[in-house]
Formats: C-alpha cells, sequence, structure tokens
C-alpha cells in the first residue's frame, strides 16, 4: 500500500482500490493508514492525505522537511565547492553530481515541496543540463515532463520564439512540440543555473504563445552576476557569487531559502 | 523499511542500521524483512535479498516480472500507433509518451531487468531525447548517469570521437567530460531510438577512449529499417516497421523479447 501511493504522488486512490487488492476490510485499512501516516511524519517522508467524501480516498504528497532541504542544500553547496567547477565565463560545473538519481531526486522533492501549493499541470525544463532535476520534479508532482529545444524539433507542429540569451547577448529561438502545454496549463520551470534570465523570460514569451501560464521558477544555482536579470520573479537553491583567490567556486544556500525555511516551521 | 530500501536499489544496508533508526530488536527485523519479502513476490515489486555474513546485510533489487514487461511493451507500443507519430525521414514522435515520469520510471526498470546481471557502473545516454529513460534506468541500478553531448561541453576537459550518423551518413562528433567514465568501468548505453547503429558504434569508440567496457545497449524502439545496422548486438523494447497504408506507425513488442519472456519464467 506503502508502495502503491509513493509511486503516484498526489493520485487519489479510494480505499475500495486497497481492501480488494489486499482482500482485508476498509477498518483494517483505515488502521495501516493511520499508521503509515505516523511513519511518513515520524521520519520526514512526507505526507498521508484522507480526503473524506464519495469522491474520496488517500494521497501522498511528497514533502521534504525544512531540516531535510537545508542539509540537501547544504551538501550541494560542498559538493559544489570541490577544485576545477568553477569555469571559465562564469559557467559551474555541476553536471556529475545533479546527473546521480538520488541528488537529482532529492532536488526534485525539494522544488515540488517549496511549490507545492502551485499545483502544476506539467514541469518545463531547457534541453540539456536542467532535464534530470524537471524530470524528478515533475514525478513528484506526477505530470509530465516537456523539453524545450533550441534547434528545430522532429516531433510535428510546434510553436518557437525568440530570446535574448543573458549570457551571450545573441538572439536565439526556443521550440516545443504544438500540443505538449495544454491551453490554460500551469506550468513550472525548472532549471540547472540562472545567469542573465534571457531563457526563463523567453519561457514566459514562449508559454505566453501556448496559452499557458508560468506558476514558478526554480533553479539549483543562480548566479550573482549580473545583478540585473532579465525576470525578477524565481528561486534559485543556490547562490554563486564567483571565483575565490584559490580558483574556487563561491556559493551559499539561496538568498530567499533562510526566509522560506524560517516561515515554514 | 521498505521506503529506505526501495529509495536506493542494490544498497546494502546492514541490519544494525535499522535497529538503531527504529530501535527493535534484530529479531524483529528479520520478521519484517521475511514479511517485506512475501509482498514484494506477491506483488511483483522487485526481490528483497539478504547477504549472509559479517560484511552482509539486505538490498533491495527492482526487478519487473515477465508480465509487467510484457504488459508495458504491449501499452507503449499501442500508444505509439496513435495517428500522427510517423514523422518524415523514418522517425517516430515518442517524447510525449517517455516523458511521463511515471513511463519513464516502467521502462527504466524494465531495463534494469533484462540487464540485471551486467551490473553497470554507469548509464550513458546520448542528448537528448533518451535522457529521461537513462536517468530512471540509472536511479534502478544506484548508479550515476552520463550524457554524451553532440556539441561542445563547458564542464572542463572532455573526450570526443567522430562517429557516422546512421541517419544521414555525415560525420558528427560525441564528447563527454574526461572523468565522467572511469577507467575499467562497466557501461550500459540506454537511447530512445536506434536507426543505423551509427550513434551505438560511436559509443563504442568512445568508451574504447575512455578506457570503459560496454556491458549493454538497450533502446525503446529500433527502426526495422536500415536492416543493415551498424552494431549487431542490442536489445530493443519495441520494432518500428515503418508506417501502414493510413501513415499510421507499424510497431510491435521486439524481436527478441519474446524469447526472453520465455526463457526468465
Amino acid at each position: 500500500m506503502a508502495q502503491r501511493l509513493m509511486a503516484s504522488p498526489y493520485q487519489l486512490f479510494s480505499l475500495s482500490v486497497f481492501t480488494e487488492l489486499l482482500d482485508v476490510a476498509k477498518s483494517t485499512i483505515s488502521e495501516d493508514l493511520t499508521f503509515l501516516r505516523g511513519v511518513c511524519e515520524q521520519f520526514g517522508l512526507g505526507r498521508v492525505e484522507t480526503v473524506a467524501g464519495a469522491a474520496g480516498g488517500v494521497q501522498y504528497i511528497p514533502l521534504r522537511t525544512p531540516e531535510q532541504i537545508r542539509r540537501l542544500v547544504d551538501e550541494i553547496c560542498a559538493r559544489l565547492r570541490e577544485p576545477g567547477r568553477a569555469q571559465p565565463g562564469g559557467f559551474l560545473h555541476t553536471t556529475d553530481v545533479i546527473s546521480v538519481p538520488s541528488t537529482a531526486e532529492a532536488i526534485g522533492e525539494a522544488f515540488a515541496t517549496v511549490f507545492a501549493e502551485r499545483r502544476p499541470h506539467v514541469v518545463l525544463t531547457m534541453e540539456v543540463k536542467g532535464i534530470p532535476l524537471a524530470l524528478m520534479t515533475a514525478r513528484a508532482f506526477s505530470v509530465p515532463l516537456v523539453t524545450i529545444r533550441r534547434g528545430p524539433v522532429t516531433e510535428g507542429p510546434s510553436v518557437s520564439v525568440n530570446y535574448v540569451s543573458g549570457s551571450s547577448g545573441l538572439v536565439q529561438s526556443m521550440t516545443v512540440p504544438l500540443r505538449a502545454v495544454p491551453e490554460g496549463a500551469r506550468v513550472l520551470f525548472i532549471d540547472d543555473f540562472l545567469r542573465g534570465g534571457g531563457t526563463a523570460r523567453g519561457v514566459h514569451d514562449l508559454m505566453r504563445e501556448c496559452r499557458a501560464e508560468v506558476v514558478g521558477i526554480g533553479v539549483l544555482v543562480e548566479s550573482e552576476q549580473p545583478a540585473d536579470k532579465r525576470i525578477d520573479r524565481y528561486l534559485a537553491l543556490a547562490t554563486y557569487r564567483g571565483q575565490g583567490a584559490g580558483g574556487e567556486a563561491i556559493i551559499e544556500p539561496g538568498r530567499w531559502l533562510g526566509a522560506w525555511l524560517a516561515g515554514s516551521r
């Protein structure tokens, strides 16, 4: 029962699904759910919620605790301070860290926690490096992932917009398949790195063309420079302040994180 | 305990981890593990294995049953027969199907089942479309994902090889960060689509440069054409035979799958 619920976050299961699957009485299922709810609470594994009424049931919501998120961000910052990660041009080498499935999953669940109230229908990302984080965020919400491509897509009719890359100042284009984002969809954009905010600005334009709404923007690392970003509302788990005297990356938990953690206690 | 084990496949936990975490006797843990093993067997959730001895413990191996894999492949084939999926140039529009996290996860666990005995150290894929499947395969083995890039990488020193694209016949290059694949690593290559096999051939060359060994190649869909592929050993979950009279994709479970399913019963 725990496996079923946890494998499908936010999906409402009627109790009769479990009485049939396990061939036991509803009261037994209810007792087990109470026990499972307690275990999840005690070990910080998320929340088991019961919805009353005829259309009701039980669902699993993968919320991480503020302590878990703080510890995760501290661990990631420590890894990203390792020698050799600060790259020319203000980039930061993060791929090996975020391509470990358990790390990507933990980051995805952290995003799903801080954006829980936005209830997105779709998680969107820009190819390539943010895909593992975005997929794991989509998994935590049980919604599809849509990947924006820089080049042409071979996936049938598509929608494109031009955008100004915050890093290079060049005009580029971004494309999604026409039917990938339904009209009226609530979209959460997740990416690995935000520098000038040009990509995120382009995502707003692209979603306007799709008649969808960007309900949140989450990035693993924001670069402190340039200070003047093309967008103003986003959440970064960590802030990259540049290179120290020894060439190491100076990186700290995101500026908003302390306030969020304090507020959600 | 189930959550801990299932969140970290193939990771050996000593029983004392659980006696301390849960503050109960070892005999209670053993009883619970026996129960958990039975539940996993009964519901086809994978295998809970106990390793005896001082360095022993318990691990979770996410194996799907032959019936589950057969059903999954049948469902995917049915989805891919929907109108409009066959694209010009022999391509097949699959992205929306494989970008649903639960589907990507099921496919990843199917790959982890058929390649279980290869015990890879790394799962490798080629950007972009195969990434969700490869990440979920890596998750099922608890190993890192490494993504090969077509363009230059901004991740420090790198290794590149040229390869002949099976689709276009053009010479292209593929690159991985230098330290992404350790010397001697056992590498499983996972991708969404295999046509001429040029990419897979290039992966062999690239891994030779890294002094790593390709222990398996798994693709979601192989194209029947061209019949003469640049590689000969790979597993495809489904075979794409081209377009039918109405323009629909003709697609069936992979040629090897029936034999494998029969053999693993």
